[in-house]
């Protein structure tokens, strides 16, 4: 089975995820009844930031999804369901940032929100962990350059990206502005010059 | 005529779909409004359950319809035409995953809400049989190591997917939680390892 | 200029905007508040309608449009721009196609409304004739075997779709009813077998 | 790497950026409510001007991405980030326009609307500079035919698109009518055909 097509679709479902994000900045209903338009604004910051990080995370896994796909020569079932559920958290997130953006100045409910947000972004690199490691268990799938050595590099630095999203999780429990800095920082962590290539579903070797 | 532009044109369709399913899901208008959220998201749980449901099910629909098209080496407008009603039927899941998600636990109107979530599901199925069909009967777009044999197996095969939505519609009149769960074990059961295999659009002869 | 980006921005506006079309079939916001779904569903049946017609002229027009592009070899900035604007028609039907189904049984606007979606579909095969006019113009662009004389003949067809919809957007002053019949009629013409080769963008002679 | 994913997620990402534009068209929520549909549609008129300004520039913006992206026969992690951050700026557009529309003629807040449609213009316009110029310095990416000279030519056309949305920017605080024409001037202005060529991102060189 040729990978053209689960790219194609990766590509096109990841393009929808990331633009439905921003359906949900905060647009004043009836600009009548909302004539403070700056206060409006600066009151929904969150939908805002929120926006930008949810933004840059998906574009980099979608950047790891490109460099993960190119590591194989074809593709089985088994590799197009476990994307599938890849593609499903992928696909939530406009909600739960929608949520987390909400909530996060609200006096109930913010850890909640903060801990759905975060853990879906947990989820998602955990199921992405789970197609990287199928894929590289693969060997007839796979490009014949990968020593052992270089796969066992790659899922060591996959599951590095586990531990914010897993501190961040937890930490919503005592303030969601502490889990919005975390995600906040791994996005532009991994959006700076040089460091995607050691970030999930990527490696020097084959850059 | 080529089949590349069907192929994208279905992945488009399909990856937007499956995308637009997440805007259903439950999001609070108001925080202020809706303070117990863990309460309002579980009470809310016939969304979430729908969703991952809807979702699985397009996305091995999207499995299948990829194996169905790699049989073929090229397209006619007829194929293209009942793909445009396959693609129809998909296009309204999102909108009657909501009306299920919505009814299924009210007291009135859940039995045709359930019935019409599966119907599409029944109808999805059904077009996808008819184009089945109708592609393996022109011989001159086959790829040509499909016997008779081999075809007619790929026939029977897809016609067992019939059955357990017609079920499901069926006892929907009963009870919407028996539909639900029908639908959820078509979805659970296609998305194990290796039985989509067998489901609608495949065959293990070209796995 | 290759053609290949043309077609996958094409597929991708074209696939966005008829799956947007679903957004705007009739969910009850409240079930408690619409126990009656049966009635309510039948009391929106133009939504259904009007769906399924732009759904399928929506298809169709892509269809035809494949047929137009494959005749080129390359394309220029004129045409990019050309088609640029037969994506903003296409884009603008989830919108009219919604203002129709609100407004079909409406005691007052149906008339706008009806003209508004026909005539949108008016302006969509005007600019359609336009970009094809444009192609078969350009003869360093086009496939070499198109003969002035089959060149001529596409113009004639593709011109031929116009009158439905001129007398369609015509007839919207009278009654909603008769314009919605007139556009249904073309979308089940074109979607029946043998007939898509006869309308706009394609011929028969190479189908 | 290979561009052609780059090529098939940008396209994704403007094509369903450029279809959300037409979800914030101005559609009565209650016919019945709504009797005078002209009169409510006339009142709604900068919704259409602004969406209609909005895709133009988009799709030029697309056409631009297009011909910049030819120029190069590979890309780097540097050009997806750097090329992430423009996407971004895109799909803020059906926001910032839809906030534009509905403030335009309200009496408070319509400058800051119009500044930040048009701020996001000009940021845009930075971001496809900043995408080029990176592109342009990276030798061992680029064909090999561009001397110094057509890359000097390149970006003093690109840098000469900033102007226009620097001004519409500025003059917001003025008036959120003049603006909207200078956006509207661009947008005509590039269009109309042997302008793009001579825009943001293209050269007459390679056209």
């Amino acid at each position: 089975m040729s990978k053209n097509r689960l790219e194609s679709f990766s590509d096109g479902v990841i393009a929808v995820a990331i633009t439905l994000l921003a359906l949900n900045l905060p647009l004043p209903g009836d600009a009548a009844a909302t004539p403070a338009l700056a206060h409006y604004l600066g009151r929904h910051w969150p939908s805002f930031v929120a926006y930008v990080i949810s933004f840059l995370t998906i574009g980099i896994v979608w950047i790891n999804h490109h460099a993960m796909l190119r590591r194989i020569v074809a593709v089985e079932t088994s590799v197009l369901l476990l994307n599938l559920m890849l593609l499903m958290t992928i696909c939530a997130l406009p909600f739960t940032t929608a949520l987390m953006a909400d909530y996060l100045r609200a006096s109930h409910g913010e850890n909640l929100a903060a801990a759905i947000w975060c853990g879906t972004f947990l989820l998602m690199t955990a199921v992405f962990l789970a197609v990287q490691a199928h894929i590289l268990s693969k060997e007839h799938l796979l490009d014949e350059r990968l020593t052992p050595e270089v796969r066992r590099m790659i899922m060591r630095r996959n599951s590095l990206g586990l531990a914010p999203y897993l501190l961040g999780t937890a930490v919503a429990a005592l303030t969601p502005y502490l889990t919005l800095a975390i995600c906040g920082a791994v996005a532009v962590f991994y959006a700076l010059p040089g460091t995607t290539e050691l970030g999930p579903g990527t490696d020097a070797a084959d850059a």
